[in-house]
């Protein structure tokens, strides 16, 4: 019989969901993260085995979220993160690598009291940190954020082969639901201040909106590229930035056989049929150049 | 062998995906709307024999929401349904009532160009407009609006048997998602001007809100039945109004175990557990005095 | 200010998972369930004034669930949401009316052992008992059943218009998810024994099943209401029936442009698109011969 | 401004939703796949200036993935992904890697016809096929297999620290959903000939399976060491396998406060409440002995 052996293993509790309320007087402040713990070191003896003597239990990382949020509150989903990660290599000998993953939900409030709240269902903010007993590493990101130019977008003089049938284009709808993730310079370890990490986050969400919306589409790659490249660009601190954009195809419906026209610039304007599937997926990493890319290149793997 | 009749039935094209864009200069405005057809009639042999006669195809009702879309534009989402609904009645002798729903997605403006948009993911607003050769039955709402108030919410003094184990609580989060339809009293049978669609609707949602905000709460019914009595109340054209409102439960995470407080009015504030399964279901009917209900019981249905 | 009334109104704890394991020595036997309470009654003040006092909390309803089935097992979907209806009426004088909603998963077993199970995704089982004190009301069901027939389907002499652009077609994929629910003439009322509620659960699947794999198909709805038929046909005790099936389009792709045949009986065999949205949507109830017409028309409302 | 530079990037369409019936006279068979495909290589410009020059439009690689299931069939899902990777890398000089992942859903047959079908909801099976012009890479797999055992699991003998509150249980339910990929070493570089894809793939889910159900379990670690270790060792083509599992947590319902006992052989049996959130996250590649691990950690990444 062949030996087996084990490679690399993590385990922790996912998705605990916690919603930590702060009191100032009658105005009240709410965070609601999504946190995922996974952990990993000597674990050898409970996979080949079943003993259980080095594994800290999920149930009690579970409540290591909430214990922390309460002793230490959530000033933000990175802060709270890299509290959790050094926690965890720091209190179990057989712990050598933590990593914590934190989605965050917005709530914009009610104006009619301090206490009341309507959830912003835009984006989805993340966060993870990694901490290996001597450096943090933070990506930040988002998800689910959608956008759309009604013009302003071309797509033509592309490679044919045999199986081309699309016609060129010179106006159609660019629209994508924006998921992209940005790595930080900032390690812990040499004692520089960490980053305003929720300003950083609404810089760069800016940064993409505005860079999405200004430029002038020849294809989703390049304005793609303008994206990340002005994130890059305007933050000193963040050394990459990786996206997953789905083409959300938007075509213009056919209307000939009505005997109707159905241009972009016809009087009264065109009508499109939104598309779900298939649809174009267009991934790539920009760096600060001379910068290691370290984002994975899969955002969602297999 | 015994007898099976035919009971109600109805057929279309359910989720026709139609985005309609207007020019106004260089300034776009997008309508996106989910549309779905349901057409009742003489449609007896379809069912008996499958002889088609009878049947215009499913694919003919989507064409026509795209040319509706086209030629008429999209004025809301009310006015567009009722359109719809009202040709389908007129055009083809055997379909005696057509139904129309649609769901429509919103859109924000990026402020940087006037053609660049990002999606609004609070609620998504719904109109229903039935039409039987005589009247219109306008149905209007909005799913999958979350709220919360982290304080003004009690529980206590309610009934008990010997299943019961919950301890009474004087300050709770109070969470939902927000479902509600109305229905308004015109039927454009007599010639009266149709409502303002848009203004109801924002009318309608405000008041929502509010009333959740500010009313001081014994139990989530209460809540409820002001939500829905102000919506009435400031409206005259709205004769009833459903809610189906989930109770969210967050838990109080008991800190105990870690020689933690974790009262509502803790210093430093508390720390809930945001539950999935199982959450309460509170669901009524509020209506203008002498209305009839017609808004069915069960939003979803088994 | 105008005044407002209650309507209809309704509350409970929505989906309760629980599961029931029962050991025959080594060999296991489990229930896995969905449990959904509602209870209406005499439910004014709590809506009006936020008095709780007729109210039995919703955690009770969801502890009463599980305690029910450690204390009587869980016989069947059925019989376990009887017992749960007619105990919330019995036990609490203002609860007029109780239903009780019930989604099951199946279970197959992994041959190896007596307690091993591998979930089998088909359908998913559905059963609702109301009970107003009186009278039970049994209706049960299914979700998610797809099912596909690659050929012995045409759609072709249908009505058109002038956005009709369809071609007739004499061999076409036919597939759907079949919803079905269908109500029970047994109420418990007159000392009548119960139906073999799982016998008849396995007979209408198999009904429908082979009613869809052998009509020779002109119309969705022709397939349906043979389903139907069949169904009441077999079973002395169904009343009526009701489908809500979604028309799966399978497009054949147009190969011309590869200088390829894609014909249905193309030698090496067709290739289609499987379409997401919009798709076809046919609805309808098959009734006994003088049975009323008691199952909502529309499966999800709006 | 600091200068940004391209990373790793691929493009391609996601999502082709292709059935193929194969005609058998009254016999047919189907093949239901959701492939996506991904392409990287000279892709500069498209980035840089929009220039669309090397652009192989993702319509062209929707329609190849038609066109090829025409002209070629689908034998298999790894062989229909390595076909189409081969010739993505072969057609276009400035395509370096091709990846093509599958989706395949499975259908058993409805006895009554040779043409009828329902859909069987078990799991999903997986296909990767990345091809870089000398070698394949191909990785199986499979997600959505939920199992569970009803006894024959402990856990106790952790690490504890003050967080810690789970008390030892040395009988309880152990399920969750199996997501797992492995890796064959065949690469068709050398001529050799390529495994029997189907066959291995049952064989593999064979064996996660009864590793799953005859493995008396201390952690869900050692089980899933097991169910790892027997794929390899049965499969001399499979160098290493990698599974996330979710410990979908069944707790035992306290009976205490209704006078009940409810241990896990208490007679009657016990009853269990399904948590949906949070849930414990397992993860792990298990390796045959001086394989490369190269299968990504994260098979859902951030």
């Amino acid at each position: 019989m062949p030996t087996t052996v084990l490679g690399q293993n993590q385990y922790g509790k996912a998705e605990c969901r916690v919603v930590k309320v702060v009191r100032d007087g009658t105005t009240h402040h709410i965070k609601d993260l999504n946190v995922s713990v996974s952990l990993s070191g000597e674990m050898d003896e409970v996979h080949y085995s079943g003993s259980n003597a080095n594994v800290l239990p999920t149930d009690t990382t579970k409540n290591t979220v909430y214990a922390f949020a309460r002793e230490h509150g959530i000033a933000s989903a990175e802060e709270f993160a890299a509290l959790l990660a050094r926690h965890f290599v720091a209190g179990q000998e057989q712990i050598h690598r933590a990593r914590v993953r934190v989605e965050e939900y917005a709530w914009d409030r009610i104006a009619a009291t301090g206490h009341s709240f309507v959830r912003d269902g835009r984006e989805t903010r993340l966060a993870q940190v990694a901490y290996d007993g001597e450096q943090l590493q933070v990506i930040a990101g988002l998800k689910d954020l959608t956008v759309l130019n009604s013009t302003g977008s071309e797509f033509w003089g592309y490679a044919k082969d045999r199986y081309t049938t699309l016609p060129e284009t010179h106006d159609r709808i660019l629209a994508t639901d924006v998921s992209a993730r940005w790595r930080y310079g900032w390690t812990g370890a040499d004692g520089a201040p960490a980053p305003d990490w929720d300003a950083a986050y609404a810089r760069a969400r800016t940064h993409i909106l505005d860079a999405f919306a200004e430029t002038y589409s020849l294809s989703l790659q390049q304005t793609m590229y303008r994206m990340g490249s002005r994130v890059v660009e305007h933050d000193a601190d963040i050394e990459e930035i990786r996206f997953s954009l789905p083409n959300k195809h938007h075509f213009l419906v056919d209307m000939e056989p009505f005997g109707l026209k159905n241009e972009p610039d016809a009087p009264g304007g065109p009508v499109y049929f939104a598309a779900d599937r298939p649809y174009g997926l267009i991934e790539a990493t920009i760096l600060r150049e001379g910068a290691e890319q370290l984002i994975p290149v899969d955002l969602t793997t297999l």
